[in-house]
């Protein structure tokens, strides 16, 4: 079997994903996600224009041979680009090897750990008795386990804290710049523990409360915030700090017993093997897109077991339902499963990527069909062209940038 | 001042060069690299399609804003084709503000810390025979150090172990695949004192020798092979492994004398601040096309000057005149300046890049004209477009891929 | 272009400043700040009977060659006095260049990272009300951060605690000893966090409160009032002990979340790097005068970046017009600023040093012209001679010499 | 008893030396040695302008007590000025202690813990072979323990290299700017052990051999030369690194077990209290001058000997007779002495400088007369006038600074 054509298709069914389609000799064909969010073309030529040319004639099976040759032979490793134009290679390339075995991908991964995948979900508000509500209506569908965030009074809306919808970032959408948005440490930091005190009075103690800092703080910032939230006992803090500093997480880790979750923009395992090595996290949110795809985040899992670190895959819009079928798999594959982000799909990006994949009242399931699951209508797709489109940026008030 | 223009332009005057032009609602131009060989596409895709639409209007005088805006807003960070892009547009706005004052780019840096920059020069061949003959050569020419490789009996021969010209990485040009080459460690390893004792015998202690493992080995061979040199004492042993892991490189510090350097795949600090904080290194070989340009690489050699770790920028052709100029400009004002790699360009080049920065016997000069000193030829550069190349990759014997 | 002439000017309008003017061959001239309070006429020798000399006729833009020159060129290297005459010199000479360019010398370090620079102001008094109402009342001129200091009962007001306009140092103008004053941590410890439960009640979330230890304590009072004053959450605790043990904050680090900022007294890169790379502080409090002028403390501030540290520049009148203007530069170029201290100067003091820097409501700025932008009217700083004068010591009660 | 006077004279029989004259109410006085060289006159304003004043009154025999009066009351603390006043100041009361004790300043130290002060002496030349003949001279004269150092073909003879009586130094006298000598380590590197083979070969093995690399080379160099070294048996290499980052000597100490000597350029016990405490050098080169006094170099001898290390005390003609002999008092009652650094001085500073020290083949007496037993002839020493003189400064062979 050999791979016969890679065809690369940037779509718009309301943000921009960057897929590749490989096609074998066989007539067998797999599909993978590279998105990365605001920079989706830029994956795209490098799929096509670079690394498409040199797979044709390749066995398709050879995944660890391929991924080592995409990843070594690029002599300039790693980085989000490069990681996701591995990323959709090896998805695709997952996907024909568990269909030419006739098998579903889990299967190929070591077959079922679990019955089902829990996941969690995203409730947000301008007010704090708005998140309340919205955290209490999520409950009432099943989900166990709620990440809640809001809007921070003297601050404009922005990204995250602000609604669920993501509007803030949708902003950009068809504008030639990224929406700057404002941030002021001091005026978050006492707001949360008051959020989570009005959630966990208004929930109770048997639902799994997350909070996501998207990486705002610095390690001492982050250690007071852990402290004043454990009374509140939440499931995770996560990207509390920028982590290219991965030693940054010692401080946070001395100071607090809330666990840590991390790793949504990493794309190497060399972004996190601190972290998990010295235990400084609990939970890594590396996503099948962003590092190295099936094959990547697999060995990253692994790792993580060794060192009682669970997994926790990033799973928002900005990865498409391809790579969320992926996570899935994995999800219900490996030991080591801790929890899946999920923000769900609109209907419109359903219908261009048909999932075998399915959700009800908290829980995933991968379906059963060979392969990850996951097709794509390369027509309906060709409607919904690339449209620029930004994630914000974000600065202090006096006007300097920062991280988020 | 704002930003009216800019341009990105991919072309090929023997090698494929991603350049782009800032252009200033004053006129006043600065250009930059961002070539990443064998991905020099999707770089220029990044640049084009996601960050030249966004800084349309800005101030070019905010070097490190726009730095931090392209760094922190691109949330996935770091990369080579990320930092690819950053670099360019660093250097393109430092040549702008120079340009503005009216003084070379190095008065901006520190001013000047030396009156000449010493280079170091490639010889290789496939008997040791004749990498003695090119090294003498070389040496009449006024160089005080060479990089000493030599192809591999019983393997065909490979980049940078077979000739001077690197005519092995120049058939991957116009091809559609790279070039395949095969690694055999236990051949390498007892050949390479076998050199540097007829090197040595043959032009003497009052040469400096190099040698460029090209990240082949594991820390423990680097190791021993590190210590089979001391009686040569080698200037540096380049690339001894891959680097990724930084602690890789506590093994080979803790067995030999023999000074070691690194950084021409790094990206970022972060690729580099647990090398040069543990003194794992003594050269920092990044470079301003890959770390981040004029203002990523400064912070690079102002941390590693703390830690005695000197300077040595990468400059094969793999970057082009403009990041050479970058380079040499820095080189003159650090005050911990190691040494320059040298390829020098072909007429071809230096007709499209025009270079204020000069070669003679030996040392660099960066020029005194306002800026970097480097122009570009767009109308010239039209006629040498683009052809799909590759770096080689390398297999074992058994067919694996390997890291070079 | 040459330097030409040197002058060293010790003049005291209300305090005493060591003022450096070099002026080159053509006419352009630059001024520096070498202050330390108490020592004045030590600097002035060194600069006038040492540096001065050896200086005529180099090159003025050489910065970071005539910084190598006098910092490697002493043999004996660092301390206060050194590195004071260093710190004036290198201002001088960037003003120099800065003129040169045509540009104000924020262009020169990156240019504007933010578009205004926070300052942080002085409370104190002699009882909690008084320091209550002090903060009040600056917080009504708009300020955003304020310290507060405040006397102890059963202790004589000394440095820093009892006013606010520093009149127990001023004791010591014309006298011919110090000042003597007295410390007992036994009573000062319980003070601390009555005094900001107070002024957090009076003035609410909405600023930032400081509290500066002046290093009297051992790190384990340290960590235990660092863990006192949680609930308050304070933006810093300042000089918690003696620093020139730099291990001796890791038993702060470990017992309180509490940020920590330290600095004033340092005067070399090696003086903070272990605080820095272990991450022991928040904010590094170097300022330009004392740590090696503009070229000095921007490569501390760089080194402080990659580890989450803030700049905190110390800024009350012991550091002259001149060195807040570097500062003030340096603060709205740098990624990684974080407060400026800020005690403004009396008209006197703003005849003699002409400032193109202004303050409004709580914030700073450089100013446009060429140049740090501050000037020096030599003919009315001769009509302030030097007078006397030393900044006051302490001891416990039992007479014992203590830190402070 | 009170300090009813201090003087402060800088003269120049020969060398310059500052010196501080402290006078009691009851006509017993005192002498201490201030000499920074190149610096003299700032420390002299140090003394005089700020210090003096100050101790007027004070009680001469609360050595301690001034101490750290000048020390933490600095505010500045440490640095090669501010501690060179500080050891002139203890010096001197120590000379009164001892005085008003009846006894030699060494009884107040513990009493002779020895008979007899050990030195090292210097042989250098332009040749091996004259260095050569120099050892055999000296070891003639009953001396036990020589420093070797040879000058380096293909550069000018320089510091500590060139001659033994330093007369590169002495171009500096008189003129305006310090003399600029070259420096190319990889000539020096390999010529080492030549000079070593070649002096064991003519001296045998009954004398001890030291070698001084004056800071010149980088810790992995250091590590390099100390391996070569082995065969030699060096008593110590000395200064083989900058060493205000200590941790650079944990390269050198991995690779080598040659001892290692450092310290002269040492003003405080955080200079090299890592240093120590890891054991990284065998040998502490502090000296009474510039490292606190007898006070400050006692204690930083005292946690010496805790961790193996042994005294060293600098000694050329750069500290005047007085800290000789606080040194030789020290050395012959601290149980963990090493050795002496011996120069001696010319008849004319001896006619300045009484000294009841005395020399003897390769060994020195403390003397038993009251005091440090060193005396003070103000109106000869009227007679040789401050001349300015600076130390050289070191370029490399491309016109940049280095460290010697």
């Amino acid at each position: 079997m050999k791979i016969k054509e890679i065809k690369v298709i940037v779509c718009s069914p309301g943000r921009n994903f960057t897929t590749v389609k490989i096609i074998t000799d066989e007539g067998v064909y797999g599909i993978g996600d590279g998105t990365v969010n605001g920079r989706e073309l830029s994956v795209a030529s490098y799929l096509e224009d670079h690394v498409a040319p040199a797979l044709i004639g390749m066995d398709p099976l050879r995944t660890e041979d391929i991924w080592q040759y995409l990843y070594k032979g690029a002599y300039w490793r790693r980085g989000p680009i490069t990681m996701a134009a591995i990323s959709a290679i090896d998805m695709a390339l997952w996907d024909i090897k568990a269909k030419v075995a006739g098998l579903p991908l889990y299967q190929l991964l070591g077959g079922r750990s679990r019955d089902k995948v829990m996941v969690y979900r995203h409730a947000s508000g301008l007010e704090i008795s708005e998140v309340v509500e919205r955290v209490l209506a999520i409950k009432e569908t099943g989900v166990e386990a709620i990440r809640a965030q809001v809007a921070i009074p003297g601050l404009p809306p922005i990204y995250g804290t602000g609604d669920s919808t993501d509007t803030a970032a949708l902003k950009g959408r068809g504008a030639i710049v990224p929406h700057e948005e404002v941030w002021a440490t001091h005026k978050y930091l006492p707001l949360v523990p008051k959020l989570f005190e009005k959630v966990r009075d208004a929930v109770g103690w048997d639902v799994h409360l997350l909070h996501d800092v998207h990486h705002r703080l610095t390690p001492i910032e982050a250690a007071r915030l852990g402290k004043d939230l454990e009374p509140y006992r939440l499931f995770w803090l996560e990207d509390a700090i920028p982590a290219e500093l991965q030693e940054g997480f010692r401080i946070i880790r001395q100071h607090t017993t809330q666990p840590l979750a991390v790793g949504e923009v990493f794309n190497s395992i060399y972004d996190t093997h601190t972290l998990i090595t010295e235990q400084l996290i609990d939970y890594a949110r590396v996503t099948s897109t962003h590092a190295g795809g099936v094959t990547g985040i697999k060995k990253i899992f692994d790792l993580a077991a060794i060192y009682h670190v669970k997994s926790a895959c990033h799973g928002p819009q900005d990865v498409s339902p391809i790579a969320m079928g992926c996570n899935i798999h994995l999800d219900v594959a490996i030991p080591n499963f801790g929890i899946q982000e999920f923000a769900s799909y609109t209907e419109q990006m359903f219908d261009v990527f048909k999932c075998a994949w399915s959700y009800d009242r908290g829980y995933l399931q991968p379906g059963e069909v060979p392969g990850h699951g996951v097709d794509f209508d390369e027509s309906l797709a060709a409607k919904y062209p690339y449209k620029q489109a930004y994630l914000p940026i974000a600065r202090l008030e006096d006007g300097a940038m920062t991280s988020w």
